[in-house]
C-alpha cells in the first residue's frame, strides 16, 4: 500500500500490535510510512515476573518496534484489570490521533475474546469520531477522516473479514518482533502462534503463503 | 478420550472431516473407537479437473480415511450448489446415526462461512433430534443421546469455543490425511493451513503445541 | 471515484438499484465508468396493474437506467415469491460478473427487511466467490477480486455503515430516475423517500447535503 | 392517541427528544397530555462554543420544549464522556418516573450508534423496572406499568420497528423545535435531517407523508 | 382485552396454538371474539401412531378448539419435513388473513428452536405484509393493519418479551385443551408443561399466578 | 454425576443459586461433593423490609444452603446497583476459585435479563481464566481447568441449551430451599415459579418429570 504517510496502531497491551497487524506494520514501514503505536494498558503487576525488571520489560516493546520499523511508541499506562472509560482517557487517544493524523488506523476488532480488547475497540471508535469533530479543542486541531480503519484479530479470529493483506515478505519480521517479547514467550509460544495463524489465513484467502485479515470499520471514497 | 466406542462425523464435502476434526478422528481411532464419516455433497462438476477421474477422486477420500483410521465412509451424493433440505435427506442422516449409535458426533459449527456448511449444520442438528425421537421408524430404531456433540471449524474459526482437544500426537496424521486430497492441494495448500491453524489453537489454549477447538452443542450428564 | 472502469449492481427488483445506490451509479457514469445492472426477480403478476402493459413496465427500468447513465441492464426474470437458490441461478450471476469484470460491486446489505433482498444478498456474495474461483468454467473465465463490494440500504437503513459517498451533485438524477418508475410511484412516493433518506444521511455524516451510505463487504489492498 | 394524560421522554442530550420523537411529543401535547422531558447529560464543555453562554444554551432547550408543548423539563446534568451507571443516577430517573406516572415512555432504542445513547437506554429500562417495584421507597411510591414504552431512533435508524406514528400534522412543529437548537445547527443541519428521515419513514410505511417509527419495549394489555 | 372482534392464530402443527397462546385464545373467546386457527403442517406420517386413525387425530384438534372456544380451524396440510416457502403457500395464508380481517394475530416468535416454527414465523410476517398491500388480488381484498401482532413461545422461551397476559382465569381451559391431544400426551406430558411454564411466567411478571408472555411484532397507534 | 469432589456456584444475589441450579446443587451434595456458594451483591437497602433484620435476612441464605447441602457460603457484599468491575473484585473471585479448586462451576448465563446477572457472568468468566493462569499469585496458586462450566437461567430462560440434568429426586429440596427465602416470597412466589420452570424443562427434554437446563461454557476432555 503506497501513498500512506502515517499509520496509527492502538494496542491494548504490548505485543497485541505484533499479533494483530505486525506484518502490515512492517509493510507500511517498508513503504516509507511513519507508524505510531499507542499501548493503552500498563504492565500486569501480579508478582509473577519478578526476575524481569521494568526496564527489561519496556525494552521488549522497544525491540519489537525496532524490528517492525515503528517510528514512535506512546504508552498510556492505564491500570490492568482496572481500565475505566473516561473523558480523560478518550482525550489521550484523541490527542495521539490528532498529532499523528493517520491515513490508516488499526485497533482490536469488535468481538475479540478479552474484555480489555473490547474496551479498547470501543475507546478507539469513539476517539476516532471525537478526533474528527470540531469539539475537544484541548486535545488538538480536528483531523480529517482516515482512508481506512481496520480491526485486527488476536484472541478471537474473525468469522467474517472484509480486507486481506499478503504479508509473505514480512512474515519473518513479524515472527522476529514477536520473539522480542521474551517474558511473554516464556508463557506461550506466540512466535509459533502468529506463524500458524498467518499460514491458515494465507491458505484460506490465496491458497497458500501468509496473510493478515481485518474487519473493515471505515473506508473513505478515493479521489 | 477413552470409553468411546462409536463416533460419527458429518462432512459437507470430502476433506472437511480432516480440516475440522482430523486430529480428533485419529485420536478416537487410536483409542479403539469405530469412526464413521458421512459426506453429504457429491463432487463439484464444473469441468475443472478433467484430468482427475471419478475413481481417482473417490480414492483420495478413501486414502485420507485410511490414514486417520476411519472405519466406514458413507456418501450421500447430494448435488453441489443444489443442496435442498428435504425429508428424504434428513432420513438418510437419521439412518446413518441410528446404524452407528455414536457416543460422539462432529458436524460443522453454526456460523461457518459457507452456505453448504451451514446447511449441513442445520441438517445434523435436526437429524440428531429425529434420531432420538420415537418417530421415523422407517429409518431404524431410536438411538439414545450422544455424550458429546461438537461443531468444528473450517472456513470461519470460532470466536468462542467450549472444548479443546490436544492433537499433538496426531498432528502428522492429520497433515498426511490432508495430503491425500491431491486434487484439492493443487488449488490450495490445506496441508499447510491445517498445520497453521492447529499451531495457533495450541498456543492460544495451552501456550504451545497443537490443538483442535470446538463449539459444544450437547453434553450429556455423566453417570 | 476515478479510475473505475466497470461497475456491477445486483438488484432484487426494478427500482432497488435507484433507491440503494442511484446517486453512486450516476457518479460512476459521470466519471466514465460502464455500469451494468442485473435485476433478479421478474414483475410481480398479481393482476394489480392491469392498465400497465409489460412493455410499459419494462420501459420504466430502461428510462431510469438512461437517466443514471447505466450502460447495460440484464434481467434474470426469476419468479416473484417463488425465488429459489439454485446452481443455475448462481451461474447466471457468475456469468454476468465474469462478463463485466467490475472493480466495484453493489448488492443489498445482509439484513434488509425483505426476504428476497436477503436472498439476493446471499446469492451475490456466493456468486462473487464462485466468479473468482478457478471452477465453474461453463460461466466464463475467472475474474480477479473487485476493489470494493458494497451493501446498499432499501427497506432497512443500516445501523452501522463503513462507507459514505456524497451524492450532492447527483441527487436530482437519482430522484429523476426514481420518477421513471411511474407504476411504482402510484403506490408509494419513493421519489420523495429517496430524497429524504439522502438528506438524513448527509446531515448524519457531513452536517448537511446528501449522501448514500454502505456496508463494506470487501475492500482490496491498493497497489 | 387519546386518553393519555402523562408522557415521559428520556433524552441523553438536549435535542435527542426532538430528533427521536418530536412529532409524537407534539401530538401528545395537542391531545392534552402533559409531557415531561428528562435530559441526562450536561452541556459538552470543550471550549468550542465560547460565544454561546450557558444561559443561551439552556434557552435553546426551553424554546424547543415550548414549540412542542412540553410541560416540564428536568436536567440531571451528568458529566459528558464521564457518564457512569450508579445507584444515585438510577434513583434520579426512578424519582422522575414516579412523580410523572406516565402512560407512555420514550427512550433511545437499544442499538443506537452512540455510547451515551445506549447507556441511557439501559438506564431507562432498569429505572422503569425499579419504579414499578415495591423497593426504593426513597424515590417515591411505586407506579403502575406504562401502557407503552418505545425506543426512538437518532444515530442509527431501526432495522426493524414495531410501531409507527403518522406525524404529518406535527412535522412543522418538529422542524421548528429543531430550529431552536441554534448552536447545534451551526454544526449540522438537523432541521433538514429530521424532515428527511420523517419523509423516508412515511414513504416506507404509508407510501407518503411523514412518520416516526419505534422499537416496542413494552405494551400493556388493554382493559 | 375487550373490543376485539376477530383473532387469527397461525400454528405450525396441531397443539402449538394451545402451548403458545391457549390461555389468550380462551380469554378472547370469553370476551366474544371469533378466533380462527390456521394449522400449517399436516400430520407426521412415520408409522408411529398406527393405532390412532386420521379421524381420531383430527378429532383431537377439534376437541381442543372446542374447549378454548375457537370458531374456525383451517388446515393447510403442508408436508412435514418437506415444508417449502412458495407463492402458493403465502397466498393461502393471505387468503385466511383477508377472510378473517383480525385485530389480533398470533404466530411463533422469530427464534423458536424448531425449523418449522421459524419457517411459519417468516411465512406469517410476509403474509401479513402481503395481506395489507394492494397487490395479490387473487387472495381477496386488502385488509387493514391488525392492532396487535404477537409472537408466542413453544420450544424456546423468550429471553425478552414485550407483552404479558394474565391467564389465571383461563389456565384450566388451556390445560384441558392440551389434554385433548391424547396421542401427543402419550409422548410428552405437555398438559403439565404448559401449567409449569404459565406458573413461572406468572411469578416472573406478577409475583404469582399464571401468565403468557409474547414478543411484540406490531402494535398500532390507538385512536 | 459421580466423581465430583468440589463445586462452586457464583450467585449475583441470595436465592439465585436456588433458582438457577438448586436441584443440581442438591444432587452434587447427595453424591458427596462439597459445594461452595459465592454471593456477590449485598442486601438491597431501600428501606423496604424494615421488619426483617440483617440477621434474619442472612439466616434465610444459611437455611437454604443447609437444605441443599451446601458446605460453605462466601459473601462478597458488593453494593447493590453500584456494582463495579475492578481488579479487587476479580481477585476475590479468583481466590474463592483457587481455594475451592472445583470440577464443576455454575454462574448466570450470558444473556440473563438483569444487569447485575450479566455483570456477574462476565466476572465469573474472567475470574475463571485468571484463576487458571500463572499470574495473580496474591490470590493463591493456579488451579487446573474445571471439567464443566455451566450457565444457569433465572430471569431469562435459555433459547438454546447444551446440557440437561434430571432433578426429579431433588425437586422437593429445591422448592424447600426456595421456601427458606421468606422475605423474598413475600414479594413473589418463587417456590411455585421454580417448580413450574422445572416441570416445563422436564416435559421439553424428557417428556415429563423435572429438569434444569444449562448453557455449556466449557467442557474438558475426559481422560
Amino acid at each position: 500500500m503506497t501513498g500512506v504517510r502515517d499509520v496509527l496502531v492502538l494496542a491494548p497491551h504490548p505485543d497485541d500490535e505484533v499479533i494483530g497487524c505486525g506484518g502490515s506494520i512492517a509493510a507500511h514501514a517498508a513503504n516509507g510510512a511513519r507508524v505510531t503505536v499507542v499501548v493503552v494498558v500498563e504492565r500486569e503487576r501480579s508478582g509473577f515476573d519478578d526476575d524481569v525488571t521494568d526496564e527489561e520489560f519496556a525494552q521488549e516493546t522497544a525491540d519489537a518496534c525496532a524490528v517492525l520499523g515503528v517510528s514512535r511508541c506512546v504508552r498510556l499506562d492505564e491500570p490492568s484489570r482496572d481500565l475505566r472509560s473516561s473523558r480523560r482517557l478518550h482525550l489521550d487517544v484523541v490527542r495521539a490521533l490528532r498529532e499523528t493524523r493517520p491515513q490508516v488506523v488499526y485497533l482490536p476488532h469488535d468481538n475479540d475474546d478479552d474484555v480489555e480488547h473490547r474496551a479498547v475497540h470501543r475507546l478507539g471508535v469513539e476517539a476516532l469520531w471525537m478526533a474528527q469533530s470540531s469539539f475537544f479543542g484541548e486535545a488538538g486541531e480536528p483531523m480529517s477522516a482516515p482512508e481506512l480503519v481496520l480491526g485486527y484479530e488476536v484472541w478471537s479470529p474473525l468469522a467474517r473479514f472484509q480486507h486481506v493483506r499478503d504479508i509473505g515478505e514480512h512474515l519473518e519480521a513479524k515472527v522476529a518482533a514477536m520473539g522480542c517479547y521474551r517474558s511473554q514467550l516464556a508463557h506461550a509460544r506466540w512466535d509459533e502462534g502468529v506463524r500458524g495463524l498467518a499460514s491458515y489465513r494465507g491458505v484460506l484467502t490465496s491458497g497458500g503463503g501468509h496473510a493478515e485479515v481485518f474487519q473493515v470499520l471505515q473506508v473513505a471514497a478515493r479521489g
